[in-house]
């Protein structure tokens, strides 16, 4: 390892919760829509207590434990989507999901809280993911951006 | 544990690399204006490759573990920015770090790309953060939103 002086402690992950959804295959057909999807987040109840004003929120970002990932499955150079005729690009370049890291980032729709359960919708997690947190989304959209001539025609 | 049948398997994380910047204060003083702030993310040079194509891209989200936070330190009901004249609300409502998982989310400008290092503005991580996952910043503002009244000051 680099950097022994930096090295961190243990980083371990506990699960808070779980997603349950209708997403169950690996790999949806192309072109799922995940926008639409409903999900809804059982989390443990007893961090109930701290969803207090969550739902006051529109949107929420979740970041869920890609589970059924294979460990140690790590490429660093991906077709986007595994497109072919996309351009072989690097994996930090793309959202691909074999990740030194298998953590999931998701914007969403809140559209209820009650007691321990959230529902949201374009969470684009697969059933059973463990959700690691919940952050409140806070508009902070640059007022310019640059994407990659091969991302633009997947902007909505 | 609930939801045992779903009971992940050992969520553990490794460092990608290490934030490299001036904060050092575990407690930045008030007001201290992060959106200004260059850091220096270096990569394990292994990963170097996984870089290539990220300089198509104007922002980044950096995700990174919270290394000052003490481990369990978790609070479920809190004051936001630690202001004691905000409501006390669920901890899911804030970015309070006091988390389950201390885990870092942040939008960042990219300024340069070198070898295996990053340089970007605006990440609020604190000086030998280690660095969990960097994931492209693919705009998706949506048209609507809403956040709790405590929170409207402090919108750019």
């Amino acid at each position: 390892m680099e950097s022994g002086e930096r090295s961190p402690r243990d980083m371990r992950l506990r699960a808070i919760g779980w997603v349950r959804n209708e997403l169950r295959d690996l790999h949806p057909p192309q072109g799922t829509d995940f926008s639409a999807v409903e999900s809804v987040i059982e989390l443990l109840t007893e961090f109930t207590p701290a969803l207090e004003g969550v739902a006051d929120y529109s949107h929420l970002i979740v970041i869920y434990w890609m589970h059924r990932v294979a460990p140690g499955d790590v490429t660093l150079k991906v077709h986007p989507r595994g497109l072919g005729q996309m351009p072989l690009v690097g994996l930090f370049a793309t959202r691909a999901p074999v990740r030194p890291n298998p953590l999931g980032l998701s914007l969403c729709r809140l559209l209820a809280v009650e007691d321990n359960r959230i529902t949201v919708r374009g969470l684009d997690a697969l059933d059973g993911s463990p959700v690691i947190d919940i952050k409140p989304y806070i508009p902070e959209q640059p007022p310019e951006w640059t994407v990659p001539p091969w991302l633009r025609p997947f902007l909505r």
